[in-house]
Protein backbone atom coordinates (compact mmCIF):
# COMPACT_ATOMS: atom_id res chain seq x y z
CA UNK A 1 0.00 0.00 0.00
CA UNK A 2 0.67 4.05 -0.71
CA UNK A 3 2.50 4.99 2.52
CA UNK A 4 0.54 8.14 4.29
CA UNK A 5 2.10 11.03 3.81
CA UNK A 6 1.76 12.96 7.00
CA UNK A 7 0.41 10.76 10.32
CA UNK A 8 -1.04 13.32 12.96
CA UNK A 9 -0.93 11.09 16.43
CA UNK A 10 -3.08 13.32 19.41
CA UNK A 11 -1.66 11.65 22.89
CA UNK A 12 1.88 10.39 22.27
CA UNK A 13 1.39 7.76 25.08
CA UNK A 14 2.08 3.99 25.44
CA UNK A 15 -0.06 3.59 22.04
CA UNK A 16 0.48 6.85 20.61
CA UNK A 17 3.78 6.74 20.61
CA UNK A 18 4.36 2.59 19.73
CA UNK A 19 1.51 4.00 16.81
CA UNK A 20 4.53 6.48 15.83
CA UNK A 21 7.32 4.41 16.39
CA UNK A 22 5.75 1.05 14.31
CA UNK A 23 4.77 3.34 11.42
CA UNK A 24 8.08 4.98 10.97
CA UNK A 25 9.25 1.29 11.28
CA UNK A 26 7.08 0.03 8.78
CA UNK A 27 7.69 2.59 6.05
CA UNK A 28 3.90 3.48 6.07
CA UNK A 29 4.56 7.08 7.01
CA UNK A 30 6.69 9.83 5.61
CA UNK A 31 5.97 12.05 8.62
CA UNK A 32 4.63 11.23 12.23
CA UNK A 33 3.59 14.87 13.85
CA UNK A 34 3.12 13.87 17.97
CA UNK A 35 0.21 15.97 19.76
CA UNK A 36 -0.20 16.46 22.89
CA UNK A 37 -0.85 18.68 26.17
CA UNK A 38 3.08 18.18 27.97
CA UNK A 39 6.11 19.69 26.38
CA UNK A 40 8.20 16.57 28.06
CA UNK A 41 6.34 14.15 26.59
CA UNK A 42 6.52 15.45 23.23
CA UNK A 43 9.95 16.10 23.80
CA UNK A 44 10.49 12.26 24.77
CA UNK A 45 8.55 11.14 21.77
CA UNK A 46 10.77 13.04 19.04
CA UNK A 47 13.82 11.57 20.72
CA UNK A 48 12.86 8.03 20.96
CA UNK A 49 11.80 8.57 17.17
CA UNK A 50 7.91 8.11 17.69
CA UNK A 51 7.23 11.36 16.11
CA UNK A 52 9.34 13.37 13.71
CA UNK A 53 7.67 16.55 15.00
CA UNK A 54 6.03 17.98 17.93
CA UNK A 55 3.55 20.60 18.53
CA UNK A 56 0.85 21.60 21.75
CA UNK A 57 -1.47 22.92 19.17
CA UNK A 58 -3.56 20.18 18.13
CA UNK A 59 -5.24 21.92 15.03
CA UNK A 60 -1.80 23.00 13.55
CA UNK A 61 -0.55 19.68 13.93
CA UNK A 62 -3.13 18.14 11.88
CA UNK A 63 -2.93 20.85 9.02
CA UNK A 64 -1.87 19.06 5.71
CA UNK A 65 -2.44 15.22 7.64
CA UNK A 66 -4.22 12.45 5.56
CA UNK A 67 -4.47 10.31 8.72
CA UNK A 68 -5.12 11.65 11.70
CA UNK A 69 -5.13 9.02 15.07
CA UNK A 70 -7.66 9.99 18.57
CA UNK A 71 -4.90 8.09 21.20
CA UNK A 72 -6.09 9.94 24.21
CA UNK A 73 -8.04 8.80 26.64
CA UNK A 74 -11.88 8.06 25.48
CA UNK A 75 -13.03 10.47 27.56
CA UNK A 76 -11.74 13.31 25.45
CA UNK A 77 -11.81 12.28 21.71
CA UNK A 78 -15.43 14.49 21.32
CA UNK A 79 -13.01 17.55 22.59
CA UNK A 80 -9.82 16.96 20.89
CA UNK A 81 -11.63 16.05 17.05
CA UNK A 82 -13.98 19.49 17.60
CA UNK A 83 -11.07 21.24 18.25
CA UNK A 84 -9.36 20.10 14.90
CA UNK A 85 -12.26 19.31 12.49
CA UNK A 86 -12.22 22.87 10.76
CA UNK A 87 -8.53 22.29 10.19
CA UNK A 88 -8.74 19.35 8.49
CA UNK A 89 -7.47 18.55 5.34
CA UNK A 90 -9.75 17.52 2.52
CA UNK A 91 -10.49 14.02 2.55
CA UNK A 92 -8.37 13.40 6.26
CA UNK A 93 -8.88 9.74 7.46
CA UNK A 94 -9.61 10.12 11.59
CA UNK A 95 -9.21 6.93 13.30
CA UNK A 96 -9.32 6.00 16.75
CA UNK A 97 -7.72 3.31 18.86
CA UNK A 98 -10.18 3.87 21.88
CA UNK A 99 -11.69 0.67 24.09
CA UNK A 100 -15.22 1.43 23.58
CA UNK A 101 -16.94 1.96 20.23
CA UNK A 102 -20.51 2.18 20.39
CA UNK A 103 -21.00 5.80 21.69
CA UNK A 104 -17.75 7.32 20.24
CA UNK A 105 -18.44 6.37 16.44
CA UNK A 106 -21.66 8.12 15.76
CA UNK A 107 -19.86 11.36 18.18
CA UNK A 108 -17.35 11.34 15.86
CA UNK A 109 -18.87 10.53 12.73
CA UNK A 110 -20.92 13.71 13.48
CA UNK A 111 -18.01 16.22 13.61
CA UNK A 112 -16.59 15.15 10.88
CA UNK A 113 -16.35 17.38 7.64
CA UNK A 114 -17.82 16.64 4.41
CA UNK A 115 -15.54 14.28 2.32
CA UNK A 116 -13.39 13.38 5.66
CA UNK A 117 -13.86 9.84 6.72
CA UNK A 118 -14.15 8.58 10.63
CA UNK A 119 -13.29 5.26 11.21
CA UNK A 120 -12.75 3.65 14.56
CA UNK A 121 -10.63 1.41 15.64
CA UNK A 122 -9.49 -0.53 18.71
CA UNK A 123 -5.98 -2.67 18.68
CA UNK A 124 -6.21 -5.01 21.51
CA UNK A 125 -2.43 -4.41 22.49
CA UNK A 126 -1.06 -2.58 25.78
CA UNK A 127 -0.79 -2.95 29.41
CA UNK A 128 -1.03 -1.53 32.93
CA UNK A 129 2.06 0.59 32.19
CA UNK A 130 1.38 4.10 30.40
CA UNK A 131 3.45 6.81 28.78
CA UNK A 132 5.62 6.95 25.90
CA UNK A 133 8.47 5.70 28.01
CA UNK A 134 6.61 2.74 27.70
CA UNK A 135 6.24 2.74 23.83
CA UNK A 136 7.59 0.13 21.33
CA UNK A 137 7.48 -0.51 17.60
CA UNK A 138 6.73 -3.96 18.35
CA UNK A 139 3.67 -3.72 20.35
CA UNK A 140 1.06 -4.59 17.68
CA UNK A 141 2.56 -7.22 16.09
CA UNK A 142 0.55 -10.49 16.40
CA UNK A 143 -2.13 -8.55 18.76
CA UNK A 144 -5.74 -8.19 17.26
CA UNK A 145 -7.30 -5.43 16.07
CA UNK A 146 -11.09 -4.36 15.94
CA UNK A 147 -12.30 -2.13 13.38
CA UNK A 148 -15.90 -0.80 13.35
CA UNK A 149 -17.29 0.63 10.16
CA UNK A 150 -20.55 2.32 9.89
CA UNK A 151 -22.74 2.72 6.97
CA UNK A 152 -21.37 6.01 6.98
CA UNK A 153 -17.71 4.61 6.64
CA UNK A 154 -16.59 4.57 2.73
CA UNK A 155 -14.91 2.24 1.76
CA UNK A 156 -11.45 3.10 0.82
CA UNK A 157 -11.20 4.73 3.58
CA UNK A 158 -11.82 1.38 5.36
CA UNK A 159 -9.57 -0.79 3.43
CA UNK A 160 -6.77 1.85 4.02
CA UNK A 161 -6.68 1.84 7.65
CA UNK A 162 -7.87 -2.04 7.42
CA UNK A 163 -4.32 -2.37 5.54
CA UNK A 164 -1.86 -0.56 7.89
CA UNK A 165 -3.61 -2.27 11.06
CA UNK A 166 -2.35 -5.21 9.19
CA UNK A 167 0.84 -4.01 7.90
CA UNK A 168 2.15 -3.44 11.65
CA UNK A 169 1.49 -7.29 11.73
CA UNK A 170 -2.66 -7.49 13.31
CA UNK A 171 -4.92 -9.51 12.89
CA UNK A 172 -8.12 -7.23 11.99
CA UNK A 173 -11.72 -8.16 12.72
CA UNK A 174 -14.53 -6.17 11.78
CA UNK A 175 -17.85 -5.59 13.82
CA UNK A 176 -20.29 -3.21 13.96
CA UNK A 177 -19.81 -0.60 16.98
CA UNK A 178 -22.36 -2.20 19.39
CA UNK A 179 -21.27 -5.63 19.19
CA UNK A 180 -17.85 -4.42 20.10
CA UNK A 181 -18.91 -3.40 23.02
CA UNK A 182 -20.72 -5.94 23.95
CA UNK A 183 -18.13 -8.50 23.36
CA UNK A 184 -15.56 -6.32 24.92
CA UNK A 185 -17.29 -6.02 27.93
CA UNK A 186 -16.64 -9.54 28.82
CA UNK A 187 -12.98 -9.73 27.63
CA UNK A 188 -11.59 -6.57 28.63
CA UNK A 189 -14.20 -4.59 30.80
CA UNK A 190 -15.35 -7.62 33.27
CA UNK A 191 -11.36 -8.54 33.87
CA UNK A 192 -10.78 -4.72 34.52
CA UNK A 193 -13.59 -5.00 37.30
CA UNK A 194 -12.53 -8.23 38.42
CA UNK A 195 -9.18 -7.50 39.04
CA UNK A 196 -9.81 -3.90 40.87
CA UNK A 197 -12.72 -5.82 42.88
CA UNK A 198 -10.22 -8.69 44.20
CA UNK A 199 -7.79 -6.16 45.74
CA UNK A 200 -10.67 -4.42 47.38
CA UNK A 201 -12.23 -7.59 48.48
CA UNK A 202 -8.98 -9.33 50.02
CA UNK A 203 -8.14 -7.36 53.16
CA UNK A 204 -4.96 -6.55 54.52
CA UNK A 205 -4.01 -9.49 56.63
CA UNK A 206 -4.92 -11.45 53.52
CA UNK A 207 -3.23 -9.36 51.15
CA UNK A 208 0.70 -9.68 53.07
CA UNK A 209 0.40 -13.29 51.95
CA UNK A 210 -0.46 -12.68 48.63
CA UNK A 211 2.08 -14.62 46.06
CA UNK A 212 2.21 -14.70 41.92
CA UNK A 213 -1.46 -16.14 41.63
CA UNK A 214 -2.83 -12.66 43.28
CA UNK A 215 -0.36 -10.66 41.35
CA UNK A 216 -1.27 -11.63 38.23
CA UNK A 217 -5.11 -12.33 38.68
CA UNK A 218 -4.97 -8.17 39.62
CA UNK A 219 -2.42 -6.98 37.42
CA UNK A 220 -4.52 -4.73 35.40
CA UNK A 221 -6.25 -3.10 38.24
CA UNK A 222 -2.59 -1.14 38.20
CA UNK A 223 -4.03 0.89 35.21
CA UNK A 224 -4.60 4.33 34.91
CA UNK A 225 -8.27 5.08 36.93
CA UNK A 226 -9.20 7.74 35.15
CA UNK A 227 -8.69 6.18 31.43
CA UNK A 228 -10.67 2.60 32.81
CA UNK A 229 -13.26 5.21 34.27
CA UNK A 230 -14.12 6.92 30.98
CA UNK A 231 -13.74 3.32 29.36
CA UNK A 232 -16.23 1.48 31.62
CA UNK A 233 -18.93 4.76 32.04
CA UNK A 234 -18.93 4.90 27.95
CA UNK A 235 -20.03 1.19 28.29
CA UNK A 236 -21.32 0.93 31.31
CA UNK A 237 -24.80 -0.72 30.48
CA UNK A 238 -23.15 -3.46 29.31
CA UNK A 239 -20.15 -3.87 31.53
CA UNK A 240 -22.85 -3.98 34.53
CA UNK A 241 -24.50 -7.03 32.54
CA UNK A 242 -21.34 -8.76 32.00
CA UNK A 243 -21.25 -8.63 36.21
CA UNK A 244 -24.18 -10.03 36.68
CA UNK A 245 -23.56 -12.93 34.58
CA UNK A 246 -20.32 -13.50 36.24
CA UNK A 247 -21.93 -13.03 39.92
CA UNK A 248 -23.79 -15.92 38.04
CA UNK A 249 -20.72 -18.09 37.61
CA UNK A 250 -19.82 -17.54 41.53
CA UNK A 251 -22.17 -18.26 42.74
CA UNK A 252 -22.03 -21.89 41.23
CA UNK A 253 -18.84 -22.28 42.73
CA UNK A 254 -20.14 -21.06 46.23
CA UNK A 255 -22.64 -23.28 46.41
CA UNK A 256 -20.84 -26.14 44.97
CA UNK A 257 -18.77 -25.81 48.14
CA UNK A 258 -20.90 -25.13 50.42
CA UNK A 259 -22.76 -28.74 49.71
CA UNK A 260 -18.69 -30.52 49.87
CA UNK A 261 -19.75 -31.25 45.95
CA UNK A 262 -16.06 -31.87 44.75
CA UNK A 263 -16.94 -33.33 41.33
CA UNK A 264 -18.98 -30.30 40.63
CA UNK A 265 -15.77 -28.65 41.53
CA UNK A 266 -13.43 -30.49 39.76
CA UNK A 267 -15.49 -30.25 36.60
CA UNK A 268 -15.88 -26.77 36.87
CA UNK A 269 -12.00 -26.19 37.08
CA UNK A 270 -10.95 -28.84 34.63
CA UNK A 271 -13.73 -27.09 32.22
CA UNK A 272 -12.04 -23.20 32.83
CA UNK A 273 -8.29 -24.93 32.12
CA UNK A 274 -9.45 -26.71 29.02
CA UNK A 275 -11.08 -23.56 27.48
CA UNK A 276 -7.99 -21.59 28.51
CA UNK A 277 -5.56 -23.26 27.84
CA UNK A 278 -7.02 -23.83 24.52
CA UNK A 279 -7.32 -20.41 23.85
CA UNK A 280 -3.85 -19.58 24.97
CA UNK A 281 -2.16 -22.85 22.57
CA UNK A 282 -4.56 -21.32 19.67
CA UNK A 283 -3.39 -17.90 20.18
CA UNK A 284 -0.67 -16.84 22.68
CA UNK A 285 -2.24 -13.89 24.72
CA UNK B 1 22.71 -24.55 60.92
CA UNK B 2 23.66 -28.66 60.73
CA UNK B 3 22.14 -29.97 57.38
CA UNK B 4 19.84 -32.52 57.31
CA UNK B 5 21.59 -36.08 57.11
CA UNK B 6 18.98 -37.44 54.64
CA UNK B 7 15.41 -35.76 53.34
CA UNK B 8 12.68 -37.79 51.57
CA UNK B 9 10.80 -35.81 49.22
CA UNK B 10 7.42 -37.46 48.44
CA UNK B 11 6.04 -36.51 45.26
CA UNK B 12 8.79 -34.76 43.12
CA UNK B 13 6.41 -32.36 40.86
CA UNK B 14 7.43 -28.91 40.74
CA UNK B 15 7.24 -27.93 44.57
CA UNK B 16 9.06 -31.25 45.39
CA UNK B 17 11.48 -31.44 42.75
CA UNK B 18 12.49 -27.56 43.45
CA UNK B 19 13.20 -28.23 46.53
CA UNK B 20 15.10 -31.07 45.86
CA UNK B 21 17.50 -28.48 44.00
CA UNK B 22 17.59 -26.07 46.99
CA UNK B 23 18.52 -28.40 49.72
CA UNK B 24 21.12 -29.42 47.69
CA UNK B 25 22.26 -26.65 46.26
CA UNK B 26 22.53 -24.78 49.93
CA UNK B 27 24.56 -27.54 51.49
CA UNK B 28 21.32 -28.07 53.72
CA UNK B 29 20.43 -31.89 52.93
CA UNK B 30 23.77 -34.70 52.26
CA UNK B 31 21.39 -36.85 50.45
CA UNK B 32 17.92 -36.55 49.05
CA UNK B 33 15.98 -39.57 48.13
CA UNK B 34 12.81 -39.16 45.93
CA UNK B 35 9.37 -41.08 46.25
CA UNK B 36 6.93 -40.95 43.35
CA UNK B 37 4.54 -43.37 41.75
CA UNK B 38 6.08 -42.70 38.05
CA UNK B 39 9.28 -43.77 36.82
CA UNK B 40 9.69 -41.44 34.50
CA UNK B 41 9.33 -38.60 36.75
CA UNK B 42 11.95 -40.38 39.18
CA UNK B 43 14.21 -40.64 36.52
CA UNK B 44 14.08 -37.09 35.42
CA UNK B 45 14.49 -36.16 39.21
CA UNK B 46 17.47 -38.16 39.70
CA UNK B 47 18.62 -37.07 35.92
CA UNK B 48 18.63 -33.42 36.65
CA UNK B 49 19.98 -33.44 40.31
CA UNK B 50 16.71 -33.03 42.50
CA UNK B 51 17.13 -36.79 44.12
CA UNK B 52 20.42 -38.32 45.00
CA UNK B 53 18.15 -41.84 44.89
CA UNK B 54 14.60 -42.65 44.06
CA UNK B 55 12.25 -45.28 44.73
CA UNK B 56 8.62 -46.02 43.75
CA UNK B 57 8.50 -47.45 47.46
CA UNK B 58 7.64 -44.86 49.73
CA UNK B 59 8.01 -46.93 52.79
CA UNK B 60 11.77 -48.05 51.62
CA UNK B 61 12.67 -44.28 51.18
CA UNK B 62 11.73 -42.58 54.54
CA UNK B 63 14.20 -45.23 56.15
CA UNK B 64 17.10 -43.46 57.85
CA UNK B 65 15.72 -40.09 56.83
CA UNK B 66 15.64 -37.32 59.48
CA UNK B 67 13.15 -34.81 57.68
CA UNK B 68 10.21 -35.86 55.44
CA UNK B 69 8.62 -34.40 52.53
CA UNK B 70 5.05 -34.64 51.59
CA UNK B 71 4.60 -32.77 48.11
CA UNK B 72 1.88 -34.44 47.03
CA UNK B 73 -1.62 -33.02 45.86
CA UNK B 74 -3.04 -32.13 49.44
CA UNK B 75 -6.10 -35.12 49.09
CA UNK B 76 -3.24 -37.58 49.28
CA UNK B 77 -1.23 -36.43 52.17
CA UNK B 78 -3.33 -38.70 54.62
CA UNK B 79 -2.47 -41.88 52.72
CA UNK B 80 1.06 -41.38 51.74
CA UNK B 81 1.99 -40.57 55.77
CA UNK B 82 -0.15 -43.59 57.11
CA UNK B 83 2.10 -45.43 54.58
CA UNK B 84 5.42 -44.57 55.72
CA UNK B 85 4.70 -43.60 59.57
CA UNK B 86 5.50 -47.07 61.24
CA UNK B 87 8.51 -46.91 58.92
CA UNK B 88 9.77 -43.10 60.18
CA UNK B 89 13.13 -43.24 61.89
CA UNK B 90 13.42 -42.13 65.82
CA UNK B 91 13.12 -38.25 65.97
CA UNK B 92 11.93 -37.87 62.24
CA UNK B 93 10.30 -34.71 61.53
CA UNK B 94 7.74 -34.75 58.53
CA UNK B 95 6.92 -31.74 57.02
CA UNK B 96 4.15 -30.79 54.30
CA UNK B 97 4.03 -28.10 51.44
CA UNK B 98 0.11 -28.20 51.17
CA UNK B 99 -2.04 -24.62 50.28
CA UNK B 100 -4.54 -25.35 53.46
CA UNK B 101 -3.66 -26.88 57.03
CA UNK B 102 -6.87 -26.24 59.71
CA UNK B 103 -7.66 -29.98 58.12
CA UNK B 104 -4.40 -31.23 57.19
CA UNK B 105 -2.13 -30.29 60.35
CA UNK B 106 -4.21 -32.32 63.14
CA UNK B 107 -4.87 -34.86 60.83
CA UNK B 108 -1.35 -35.81 60.45
CA UNK B 109 -0.65 -35.24 63.79
CA UNK B 110 -2.67 -37.76 65.05
CA UNK B 111 -0.41 -40.02 62.73
CA UNK B 112 2.78 -38.93 63.65
CA UNK B 113 4.26 -42.19 66.07
CA UNK B 114 5.91 -40.60 69.03
CA UNK B 115 9.19 -39.27 68.90
CA UNK B 116 8.24 -37.44 65.23
CA UNK B 117 7.63 -34.11 64.84
CA UNK B 118 5.09 -32.77 62.23
CA UNK B 119 5.05 -29.15 61.28
CA UNK B 120 3.03 -27.82 58.62
CA UNK B 121 4.55 -25.40 55.90
CA UNK B 122 2.86 -23.86 52.73
CA UNK B 123 5.58 -22.13 50.58
CA UNK B 124 4.00 -19.11 48.82
CA UNK B 125 5.65 -20.42 45.64
CA UNK B 126 4.85 -21.93 42.28
CA UNK B 127 3.11 -21.46 39.09
CA UNK B 128 0.19 -22.90 37.21
CA UNK B 129 3.08 -25.37 35.44
CA UNK B 130 3.18 -28.22 36.83
CA UNK B 131 6.16 -31.45 36.51
CA UNK B 132 9.78 -31.88 37.37
CA UNK B 133 10.47 -30.68 34.16
CA UNK B 134 9.79 -26.80 35.42
CA UNK B 135 11.78 -27.03 38.52
CA UNK B 136 14.08 -24.74 39.62
CA UNK B 137 16.67 -24.57 42.42
CA UNK B 138 15.25 -21.00 42.94
CA UNK B 139 11.83 -20.97 43.00
CA UNK B 140 11.22 -20.19 46.61
CA UNK B 141 14.25 -17.73 46.91
CA UNK B 142 12.49 -13.92 47.57
CA UNK B 143 9.40 -15.88 48.28
CA UNK B 144 7.04 -16.31 51.55
CA UNK B 145 6.89 -19.62 53.09
CA UNK B 146 3.55 -19.96 55.94
CA UNK B 147 4.57 -22.36 59.14
CA UNK B 148 1.92 -23.20 60.88
CA UNK B 149 2.98 -24.93 64.48
CA UNK B 150 0.48 -26.06 66.56
CA UNK B 151 0.94 -26.61 70.63
CA UNK B 152 1.74 -29.93 69.69
CA UNK B 153 4.66 -29.13 67.62
CA UNK B 154 8.30 -29.51 69.47
CA UNK B 155 10.57 -26.08 69.83
CA UNK B 156 13.58 -28.07 68.12
CA UNK B 157 11.39 -29.46 65.47
CA UNK B 158 9.62 -25.89 64.59
CA UNK B 159 13.16 -23.94 64.94
CA UNK B 160 15.11 -26.60 62.70
CA UNK B 161 12.60 -26.12 59.73
CA UNK B 162 12.28 -22.01 59.71
CA UNK B 163 16.14 -21.95 59.33
CA UNK B 164 15.67 -24.42 56.92
CA UNK B 165 13.11 -22.55 55.05
CA UNK B 166 15.09 -19.38 55.56
CA UNK B 167 18.53 -20.70 54.38
CA UNK B 168 16.64 -21.13 50.99
CA UNK B 169 15.89 -17.53 50.55
CA UNK B 170 12.02 -17.39 52.25
CA UNK B 171 10.56 -14.81 54.34
CA UNK B 172 9.05 -17.09 57.04
CA UNK B 173 5.70 -16.26 58.81
CA UNK B 174 4.40 -18.42 61.83
CA UNK B 175 0.07 -18.26 61.77
CA UNK B 176 -2.28 -20.81 63.24
CA UNK B 177 -3.45 -23.88 60.99
CA UNK B 178 -7.41 -21.90 60.75
CA UNK B 179 -5.97 -18.41 60.49
CA UNK B 180 -3.40 -19.68 57.59
CA UNK B 181 -7.12 -21.27 55.68
CA UNK B 182 -8.78 -18.17 56.63
CA UNK B 183 -6.12 -15.62 55.28
CA UNK B 184 -4.90 -18.16 52.42
CA UNK B 185 -8.90 -18.50 51.47
CA UNK B 186 -8.87 -14.61 50.39
CA UNK B 187 -4.85 -14.22 49.18
CA UNK B 188 -4.87 -17.20 46.61
CA UNK B 189 -8.11 -19.77 46.62
CA UNK B 190 -10.47 -16.77 46.24
CA UNK B 191 -8.05 -15.69 43.03
CA UNK B 192 -8.00 -19.44 41.30
CA UNK B 193 -11.71 -19.70 42.29
CA UNK B 194 -12.52 -15.89 40.09
CA UNK B 195 -10.08 -16.73 37.13
CA UNK B 196 -11.78 -19.96 36.36
CA UNK B 197 -15.25 -18.37 37.25
CA UNK B 198 -13.89 -15.49 34.35
CA UNK B 199 -13.18 -18.17 31.70
CA UNK B 200 -16.79 -19.64 32.31
CA UNK B 201 -18.68 -16.04 32.20
CA UNK B 202 -16.90 -14.82 28.71
CA UNK B 203 -18.86 -16.18 26.13
CA UNK B 204 -16.84 -18.17 23.10
CA UNK B 205 -17.32 -15.05 20.70
CA UNK B 206 -16.06 -12.59 23.13
CA UNK B 207 -13.00 -14.81 24.14
CA UNK B 208 -11.80 -14.55 20.77
CA UNK B 209 -11.16 -10.53 21.61
CA UNK B 210 -9.78 -11.52 24.60
CA UNK B 211 -6.09 -9.91 24.66
CA UNK B 212 -3.53 -9.35 27.56
CA UNK B 213 -5.54 -8.19 30.76
CA UNK B 214 -7.62 -11.65 29.98
CA UNK B 215 -4.57 -13.43 30.08
CA UNK B 216 -3.41 -12.75 33.17
CA UNK B 217 -6.40 -12.25 35.04
CA UNK B 218 -7.05 -16.11 34.14
CA UNK B 219 -3.68 -17.43 33.90
CA UNK B 220 -3.75 -19.52 37.45
CA UNK B 221 -7.31 -20.84 35.90
CA UNK B 222 -4.45 -22.89 34.17
CA UNK B 223 -3.59 -24.47 37.11
CA UNK B 224 -4.02 -28.76 37.61
CA UNK B 225 -7.86 -28.80 38.40
CA UNK B 226 -7.49 -31.99 40.19
CA UNK B 227 -4.60 -30.42 42.58
CA UNK B 228 -7.04 -27.11 43.13
CA UNK B 229 -10.11 -29.00 43.71
CA UNK B 230 -8.17 -30.48 46.57
CA UNK B 231 -7.06 -27.42 47.49
CA UNK B 232 -10.82 -25.86 47.94
CA UNK B 233 -12.71 -28.54 48.97
CA UNK B 234 -9.90 -28.59 51.73
CA UNK B 235 -10.93 -24.88 52.50
CA UNK B 236 -14.55 -25.00 51.14
CA UNK B 237 -16.20 -22.72 53.88
CA UNK B 238 -13.61 -20.06 54.47
CA UNK B 239 -13.18 -19.57 50.58
CA UNK B 240 -16.95 -19.65 49.87
CA UNK B 241 -17.67 -16.92 52.63
CA UNK B 242 -14.63 -15.17 50.21
CA UNK B 243 -16.58 -15.50 47.48
CA UNK B 244 -19.47 -13.76 49.37
CA UNK B 245 -17.41 -11.07 50.55
CA UNK B 246 -16.30 -10.47 46.52
CA UNK B 247 -19.89 -10.78 45.11
CA UNK B 248 -20.62 -8.01 47.25
CA UNK B 249 -17.31 -5.68 45.61
CA UNK B 250 -18.62 -6.56 42.72
CA UNK B 251 -22.30 -5.25 43.30
CA UNK B 252 -20.66 -2.18 44.03
CA UNK B 253 -18.89 -2.16 41.01
CA UNK B 254 -22.41 -2.99 39.50
CA UNK B 255 -25.21 -0.33 41.05
CA UNK B 256 -22.16 2.74 39.99
CA UNK B 257 -22.25 1.68 36.46
CA UNK B 258 -26.16 1.35 36.53
CA UNK B 259 -26.33 4.69 38.32
CA UNK B 260 -23.93 6.72 36.28
CA UNK B 261 -21.50 7.30 38.71
CA UNK B 262 -18.78 8.00 37.27
CA UNK B 263 -16.96 9.50 40.37
CA UNK B 264 -17.27 6.65 42.61
CA UNK B 265 -16.26 4.35 39.47
CA UNK B 266 -13.24 6.11 39.82
CA UNK B 267 -12.33 6.24 43.07
CA UNK B 268 -12.89 2.10 43.69
CA UNK B 269 -10.51 2.29 40.25
CA UNK B 270 -8.29 4.46 42.22
CA UNK B 271 -8.28 3.06 45.32
CA UNK B 272 -7.79 -0.86 43.98
CA UNK B 273 -4.79 0.83 41.86
CA UNK B 274 -2.91 2.57 45.04
CA UNK B 275 -3.57 -0.41 47.21
CA UNK B 276 -1.87 -2.98 44.44
CA UNK B 277 0.90 -0.96 43.29
CA UNK B 278 2.01 -0.54 46.97
CA UNK B 279 1.60 -4.24 47.46
CA UNK B 280 3.85 -4.63 44.64
CA UNK B 281 6.42 -1.88 45.18
CA UNK B 282 6.47 -2.86 49.14
CA UNK B 283 7.31 -6.71 47.91
CA UNK B 284 7.58 -7.72 44.20
CA UNK B 285 5.10 -10.90 43.68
Amino acid sequence: MKPWNQVTIIGVGLIGGSLGLALKKAGLARTVVGVGHRQTSLDEARQCGAADRTTLDAADGIRQSDLVVLATPVGRFESALRAVAPALAPAAVVIDVGSTKAAVVPAMESLMPDGCAFVGCHPIAGSELRGIAHARADLFDGALCVVTPTDRTPHHALDRVVQTWARLGMTVRLLGPDEHDRLLAEASHLPHVVAAALVRAVGAGAESLAGPGWADTTRVASGDAALWRDILMSNATEVADAIDKFQGVLGEFASALRRGDAARIESLLAEAKARRDQRVRHKPV
